[in-house]
């Protein structure tokens, strides 16, 4: 099951750089030197293209479509109409052709090829000398921007320097909607466009629209021929060129898309041409990245001395999960891929409040609080889904771009409550360290009340109505589909009725009218209160006191063994090699539950019951899921057992670089690139943020001589320095609230703390 | 959630009488008045076609077509290509018009309408007197006859007669593959066709052939015009018509289906112009067809006195019953509706082996025999299957027409061992009362032990190693998908493993040889057998000997409780009105499953355990199977509650007749049909057939006066007289095994013996 590195690019601080150019390796490095920024994000293809396997790849946060009914069970609660986030304009399109030749640079004879992504800046630039079958010598460089300032503004720019002749050349470039999505189906219908603006309105068939276009720059152009094709509207550009003299030409795009239909065409088609009337030169843009990631490494940087791999895995990492998500619109989420391919659909799942809230909760607050934002404008949603599975309140999806659930597997849609804890759980988590109660009042207790509802009447009393449960599940581990009381859906549930309980009872005593308001507006009775608190009272969660062990469900512990290391490398991945029923009955575990839980409420827990359960359960999982290891590496460090810790890290920080499960070419595995950032700070950093106080207990795995990460606190800057024998603090400003550095309480001032380690 | 009968039919106790037309009736009646021998099923469609709801289907067991792939999940063993028999030829294609006005039942001015359907002679008659627009009046009259004596032959019969004017009418007659199935496809091409033999071959994607053709005859034709229009055969036909004089024509046809391709087409073809050529008239097919059902009925008739309705509605299900399957053809089975519509895909289900299997048993023991040859014969598509669910040995299919899976629901397809477990119950029913230990040596025992391979691979043992038993199945009772230790399964399998190695252990003692021999076929090893008797000895059944009571599976006495009665009338069916998942997380059960086990294995438990198991489950069970209430109404009648055998009982000889579902107009329920019998035979009869043996305790219902039914049993035919205070035993020849009546072992000899009653 050892997963091996594929090593391609070069090892670099602050970039990826690719030598030399490898067509094999072409899907993965159009992955790997994605561009994002929330609003939209592309693929790093070549926009001349190629004849190497490629995914010509343009994504725009939450535009879709809604697949043809796939379903052949249609029993009540099955999901028949799911939604995907669509291929969309090619706005890099360009084709480039001299003396007869084309432009592939699978096929023709290149040298001095280098490919460079900068987390400084965002920039992406290629360059490369073309030798033509001509005899012509020409270097040709290709940068491309997205600006992380004015998230509409795209930029292209490409420079020729003819080393041996002087001539005119050719170039088409345009905007094309003419894109395949699954390699097979397009969706858009071209509304309006114009051939002097080079402005071009596509639509989808759910009437969402994306408005491109574009402003030419470049002293050597002589001509210019605008065409439409098809979806595109393109124009054939003649170029002077002179030789030994760099030639650019520069295109500023704009692209607005209206997934919420809020104006009217006209409006968007107007706003296009205004924006792009103040738009900035590619110059300005660049360097108002550059001052954008500035002020973003500087909050979020992890520095590692010593393993630089590491150090270039974990920037990669940081870089792309800002490009993917910053907190610019509430009514984006994070996909399991980002925006970075067509795999999963563009679907959030449940790993944006487990993996990824955190790391925004500690580096962009406001952030975090506009992922918990989709929740609350989704709330009808989940509640229309609650009604559809016979449920009460409020259940949240497993996959969705839009709130609305978009999985058509029933025994995940309609079996996994996990989703609408982990909101719960996120609410809770985000409050108790931002202490944002006006957030809770305002938006989070109606989530709270809503999910509470439907677990509350998604479970039931036992036989003798001793016990109350959750029947019928697929917990965290997906290898169990249908349980009783799996112990981490129970213990979610309790907590999650718990905290609103709580929650209602602070605010009754804090003001009897805000509690009355809220009292009426969600229909509230005190019988449902009394209910809710008997069913947290009565919760079953699967205990034995004497080897402290929690059971995953009810019978769990009775199940068949499977000696996993006896199971033959071959057989992986599992969906793939056994029968599928065969993976739900045997002790086998795909990904953590009772460990997950114990991460999540860690403080909840003794360090001996961590010991236990992790002893007992990490050698059944096999971790089918990528974001499994990440939890085992964080309470491995935290049960001193920092090599094995440092094993199940691993490659996390490289996953996507070194393609270790060989589907990089499918997307950036961007939820596990979450975990990574999980496992440094939760892990060997030993953060805790489920108590009352923030909790510090840093190890520092062999491999490391140093490493230091960043936390943004109530207002204070935090960044905490990793040695072999001290820890040390460096805040601004002071921090008025205390800390616990390992068994510690303390106040950090302003400047370095530095704390000795045993 | 009471039935409610919808009373149309009149009563008569060897016919269906309908009187008057109506036509919202239409679908039902075509499916009551189907015809069947077997090889072929017509429903009772009117030939001339009519504006009311119809289906015009023709059935020919085994011909199928396979369905577009329609399954979304693509995991290992799941099906993804299924079949389902199609609607074929029609060859009572009939069209009449006169002075413009077309014969249409539902539109045209009728008197005298009736039809009738002869359970002694299988001859369906229907005539009316047609009042035509022109002034004209003339009865009609169609008969139609399928011979059961040669089963490609069939007829139609048209007369005519007059009432007040002489003139020439066209007729156009034909055979017609333009039939569509499931409202919208038709999946034949046409191969061949002949005017002048008036044949036609078709042939369907699978690449099965079904060739007709017809003789025409009657004195009053005068001329014949052939036609082919699309993929159909047909002449018009005049005919002289005198005042007052009947007129007849009569169409003997030839259907050949080749379902298994051993033969060319060429070869088809001569054989159906062959067998034409040799064909009966009507008049001596329908003498034959007496015959037949002389014979038959002398086997199998049940006499109830003082209930023309329930005597009817047995008649009615006998006739069916044979009609649909009298072991023909060993390549034949029972579908879950017959030869009368495409519901179900034509089927057959574990039904055969539990609910058919007897009545063929004890009335037609080679039936019975030819039932398990098909299992036989489809061993290798059981093996296949087990090894694509990653299983040893054999898994039979839940549904099937060829042998193959044709189920896409996982759930039920790889989650169900009972098709298996039955086919081994079967063979152990068939030769524990037949004695039949060739056929056990034969064929059965290959089937046992690679059953049994399947059942000890799919089980495994628990986390100790203590117990053994099947993992996440869905036993009988279909709300409880995914469990562990269902009893009913973990029973069954033990059950089949434990005659299985008796049955070689017998052979071992008899004849060495012959053991070395299967040893050798199966490649069977002492090991082998070892670990098969210590899986059966360590087989897991959940069983409080407190209470008595055997737990469903595990965790069931734990499952939150149902008051079945509380639930809304307007939520059933379920599957329709409740979430698919709510369905499967409560005690509330679909059909009995330990009940079931008690029903099979009834002797190896003790009254009391009986009672106090259908006390506890009866009234958690909603019967949302129609087959549930027969085994309730069994085991009530053994357990003194006879008033509540009866309401159990209820309308089951008349489920279809009276369309107490709704749904007749969709077929018959050809397999509750055969739970109509047990339950009269079994139930009040209280035939026990699984001891050493064969037990008879009869009771008699308060509405009966007195009852009858047949058994043919080691070559003797017995009659069993039931009334109120003694039973009477008529046997031919004197039966030479004792049997038990009630407490008392008795020889049975030839004539009458009768037993007073207490």
């Amino acid at each position: 099951m050892a997963k091996i590195a594929n090593e391609y690019f070069k090892v670099d601080p602050w970039k990826i750089i690719e030598e030399g150019y490898n067509p094999s390796f072409n899907r993965v490095s159009e992955s790997v030197f994605s561009l994002g920024n929330e609003y939209t994000g592309v693929r790093g293809f070549f926009e001349e293209g190629v004849s190497a396997p490629s995914l010509i790849g343009t994504y725009f946060n939450g535009i879709y479509e809604y697949a043809k009914d796939p379903v052949s069970m249609h029993y009540k609660g099955i999901i028949k109409r799911v939604h995907f986030m669509i291929n969309s304009v090619n706005w890099l399109s360009t084709h480039l052709e001299i003396d007869g030749e084309v432009l592939d640079l699978a096929h023709v004879k290149l040298s001095n090829f280098r490919r460079e992504l900068d987390f400084k800046s965002g920039e992406l630039i290629r360059s490369f000398t073309w030798h033509l079958k001509s005899g012509k010598i020409i270097e040709c460089q290709f940068h491309r921007l997205l600006s992380m300032h004015s998230v509409h503004s795209a930029y292209q720019k490409i420079s020729f320097k003819p080393l041996n002749f002087t001539d005119q050349v050719v170039l088409t470039v345009g905007l094309d909607f003419n894109i395949v999505h699954w390699g097979k189906f397009n969706f858009w219908t071209i509304i309006k466009h114009d051939l002097q603006k080079m402005a071009i309105l596509g639509e989808t068939k759910t009437k969402q629209w994306l408005c491109s276009s574009y402003t030419l720059h470049g002293d050597d152009i002589i001509s210019r021929e605008p065409i439409k094709v098809n979806k595109s509207i393109k124009e054939r550009i003649v170029i002077n060129l002179k030789e030994n003299k760099t030639s650019t030409i520069e295109r500023r795009v704009i692209n607005i898309a209206d997934k919420h239909q809020v104006r009217t065409k006209s409006e968007i088609w107007r706003e296009t041409l205004l924006e792009q009337s103040q738009q900035m030169d590619y110059h300005h843009a660049l360097e108002a990245n550059r001052q954008f990631w500035s002020k973003t490494w500087n909050d979020i940087d992890i520095q590692i001395d010593g393993d630089p791999k590491n150090q270039q895995g974990i920037r990669f990492c940081l870089f792309q999960l800002v490009q993917t998500y910053h907190g610019e619109d509430e009514s984006n989420n994070i996909g399991a891929k980002g925006l970075t391919g067509e795999a999963y659909s563009g679907h959030a799942f449940w790993d944006t409040e487990t993996y990824c809230l955190p790391f925004y909760l500690f580096n962009n607050p406001e952030a975090a609080k506009n992922l918990l934002m989709f929740r609350y404008h989704t709330l009808n949603q989940a509640r229309a889904r609650a009604k559809e599975i016979d449920c009460q309140g409020a259940c949240y999806p497993i996959a969705t771009l839009n709130g609305f659930e978009s999985c058509d597997l029933w025994q995940h849609a309609s079996l996994q409550p996990q989703p609408s804890t982990a909101v719960a759980y996120a609410i809770w988590h985000y409050v108790k360290n931002t202490n944002d109660t006006q957030f809770l009042r305002d938006y989070g207790l109606e989530m709270l009340v809503e999910i509470s509802r439907y677990v509350a009447s998604r479970g039931d009393y036992n036989a003798s109505k001793t016990r109350f449960g959750l029947y019928g599940v697929m917990g965290p581990d997906e290898f169990q589909m249908m349980v009783h009381h799996d112990t981490y859906t129970n213990y979610l549930a309790k907590r999650t009725i718990d905290y609103t309980l709580e929650a209602l009872s602070d605010i009754r005593k804090e003001s009897s009218q805000e509690y009355l308001k809220i009292h009426e507006k969600l229909s509230l009775s005190e019988d449902e209160l009394l209910s809710l608190r008997d069913k947290s009272e009565k919760m079953y969660i699967l205990y034995n006191p004497e080897s402290q062990l929690f059971e995953q469900h009810q019978g769990y512990f009775d199940l068949p063994h499977i000696d996993i290391h006896s199971i033959p490398v071959t057989d992986f991945p599992l969906y793939a090699h056994w029968s599928y029923d065969r993976i739900y009955r045997n002790d086998m575990i795909k990904q953590p539950a009772v460990l997950m839980m114990m991460f999540l409420y860690n403080q909840s827990f003794t360090h001996e019951q961590k010991l236990r359960n992790y002893e007992f359960y990490e050698p059944r999982c096999i971790h089918e899921s990528s974001l499994s290891p990440s939890i085992h590496s964080i309470l491995a460090s935290e049960l001193d057992k920092v090599d094995e810790a440092t094993k199940f890290f691993g490659f996390a920080t490289r996953l996507d670089l070194d393609d270790y499960n060989r589907n990089a070419s499918e997307g950036l595995h961007t939820t596990s690139i979450a975990a990574a950032w999980v496992t440094i700070v939760y892990g060997f950093g030993g953060m805790r943020s489920d108590g009352d106080v923030l909790k510090f207990a840093p190890v520092i795995p062999s491999m490391w001589t140093k490493y230091s990460f960043k936390v943004n606190y109530r207002g204070s800057n935090l960044k905490i320095i990793v040695e072999p024998h001290q820890v040390t603090f460096e805040v601004t400003p002071a921090l008025n609230v205390p800390v616990q550095i390992y068994d510690q309480i303390v106040y950090l001032p302003a400047g370095k703390t530095v704390i000795q380690r045993g």
